[in-house]
């Protein structure tokens, strides 16, 4: 207590504290603390989904033309409607139509601070007293901090990885009951790399319909996609099942800090209208965080100059860093890939802890990794997935091998006497 | 109920569309419905606090220049850390030293999505059950927002118009009990465009430390003044009691769309250290949105190079626009303004209410006024003074002159008998 003054009557809330803990974020501080800075190696960092640092990965110069020309133009410093500006909006519809046979209007777009402020809004939205949402498990630790701090309780169904990463729809309908509000999947894959069939999104959503529940398909990799399995929108099943898209250029574009992303409703039965979801989306937009305006005002210039080669490209280099990572992953004993990745950044990769000596858990590898090799790696249960790990390939293909090396060397100076070779 | 499928489980929570309706731009939305688009005479708006349309409070192209040096280096595209990315931190610091004799450090400064995502964060830490805090009316609404929206219970004190718009400090002594968090001023103000004198933010000071309270101190017109009164940062104070700065870009560089701001602590006693609060603002900005990485990469040179001379030419401006709309507002008998703007953008003009008839009450008057007149003028209830307006004079000079033309003729029509002249 001062003195003078009476008792301080304000506090910190340690539950704010605790949810950004566990957020992707909070682990990669966690590791970057323990890396060993009198190693003379550098970090390679396996963990994050941001190439954005990496020449590889540099965004389309339209992209960057596009934002000059909104900012010298002077006419977009102004404060923007909450839902966004309608050049933008329409911009984003017309887009996501590409993709589709039917067609988004403007009035279906509302615009986010990246694919981040989307999962907050749908997050305030679905959320009242006794209330649960089916998260997948792996997922996007985003999600669960977003649920914690609503009080909308979470259910976890399972990818299942012997089935290339599909949802686990008999879990979806054991788990669901009269107060579950949504089921979230997130397509491309992120933490899996895996990308759903037409078939089993159908299936998703008949399974939802049958249940009741809305569901919110996060896209924040849409069109990142390498392999045999061609990305499919999941509002493609809007009149089978009400769908709250959630998408952002950030990973496309290799712009996330541009923090510019959507939440788009397809509901051409007019549920989500019906049941107050649209109201309540524009309601929690007016008095939240905008994105920046002449961001916005770029939207309609960034998507109609960027080139198809761009595009192409990136995709070009994804596919390479993925061959490379599962290839030399399936090189390490003590590491099993379940599934090539075919989108997004990421792959999920088994933890043979029985194979090591001395090293608990997912945890304690990656953080003695990060100590003695300087390899940052995302433990398995950040994603909620104990005892796996979640490597990251968008960077240069260079740095995974060499990652990828000190890993294999980290384990065999870890194994099991008998293993040891 | 949709055939094939339950009865859906999901609903929206009215109360985001209630919340939504009170702030500012709810009301705008409103007056803006209330237009009627066969008036030929076009639209004049003096109720919002956005002047970036109009050329003479165009931005400095200093800024402009700035972002698109850091669009350009293709170096600011990652995510930023949730805090704000350091030279940002310290440019900030070191432009809110210049008012003060110590010396704030780059890790008192957390950057914001504007100074309205500051406020969301400090309601969000200084919320718990039974807690309330103290508001000043007239003031912002988006204080109630966020307040309601975390369930903080709002106490308002007055501010004083036969006192020049002080706080009312025995108010304040009597609304507080030990469950008072913390007392919010805006100094300049908004909406009443006073400055507090040095001695009375001493007094304020005194009465938080007093009474055990945080002071939260809105400084988004920061320098933004032009009477006698000089602009001093309530931080001054810090060693009587911890002070929460919250600021941004918009209104000084008259970028509102940038949604740049900070979130300041100042606190050389560590007493927010010690509660808990600086632990909380981490811990929540370590998952809410984040402002654009190269808008925050910008801003060292945005400060850097803006001339002193682009500062006293908006002085000017405004401080020109203030005189003219004082000086009208004194020839119109039916309003009457108990003190002329010193800062910020707005005054309070209070409306004689009886001398009109068939006109109710602020909101009838100002509903009635967009129609007839396409003036927009905002209800002294939106910021929580029923029959007072609160009018913006940060437009085009010869539209102040146009608009109170206007709202004279229209006080004229609807006089009571005696005073028709
Ligand atoms: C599955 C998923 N959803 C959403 C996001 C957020 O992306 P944005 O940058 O658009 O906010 C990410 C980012 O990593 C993600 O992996
Ligand atoms: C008193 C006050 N505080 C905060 C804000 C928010 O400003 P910003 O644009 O920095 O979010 C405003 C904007 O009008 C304001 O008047």
């Amino acid at each position: 207590m001062e003195s003078g003054a009476k008792k301080w009557g304000f506090q910190g809330k340690p539950e704010l504290n605790a949810a950004s803990a566990t957020t992707v974020r909070g682990y990669l501080d966690l590791l970057n603390g323990n890396i060993n800075k009198d190693n003379s190696s550098s970090v390679v960092p396996l963990a994050h989904g941001d190439p954005s640092h990496f020449p590889n990965f540099r965004t389309t110069s339209a992209a960057e033309d596009a934002i000059v020309d909104a900012v010298r133009s002077g006419k977009h410093n102004f404060y923007a409607p909450t839902v966004g500006i309608l050049p933008a909006r329409r911009a984003i519809a017309d887009y996501l139509n590409r993709d589709t046979p039917y067609k988004l209007s403007p009035d279906d777009v509302y615009l986010t601070i990246g694919c981040c402020q989307a999962i907050e809004v749908v997050m305030a939205v679905l959320s009242r007293p006794g209330a649960n949402i089916l998260l997948p498990r792996p997922g996007f630790p985003y999600y669960d901090t977003w649920c914690s701090y609503n009080h909308l309780e979470m259910r976890q169904y399972d990818l299942l990885p012997e089935k290339g990463w599909e949802v686990d729809l008999d879990a979806i309908e054991t788990l669901a009951d009269e107060n579950t509000v949504a089921m979230v999947i997130i397509n491309p894959g992120n933490p899996c790399g895996n990308v759903f069939s037409y078939e089993h999104l159908n299936k998703v959503a008949e399974t939802a319909r049958k249940l009741g529940i809305l569901v919110v398909a996060d896209e924040a990799y849409d069109n990142l996609v390498f392999g045999s399995t061609r990305y499919v929108p999941m509002r493609v099943f809007g009149s089978t099942v009400p769908v709250l898209t959630l998408g952002s250029i950030s990973k496309r574009w290799i712009v996330p800090g541009w923090r510019l992303g959507w939440l788009v409703t397809r509901d051409p039965n007019g549920i989500l209208k019906k049941s107050g979801v649209i109201d309540s989306i524009i309601g929690f937009l007016g008095f939240s965080a905008d994105p920046a305006t002449f961001i916005q005002a770029a939207i309609p210039q960034i998507i109609e100059n960027t080139k198809e080669e761009f595009f192409s490209n990136i995709i070009c280099v994804l596919r390479e860093c993925a061959d490379i990572c599962y290839n030399t992953i399936e090189e390490i004993p003590f590491l099993t890939c379940p599934k090539k990745p075919e989108g997004s950044m990421f792959v999920m990769v088994k933890l043979n802890v029985s194979m090591l000596e001395g090293i608990n858990d997912d945890m304690d590898f990656c953080l003695k990794l990060a100590k003695e090799k300087s390899v940052i790696i995302l433990p398995g249960r950040a994603v909620g997935m104990k005892n796996w790990l979640r490597i990251s390939f968008a960077i240069e293909s260079s740095l995974i091998r060499e990652g990828l090396a000190r890993v294999k060397d980290f384990c065999r100076r870890h194994a099991k006497k008998p293993l040891n070779r």
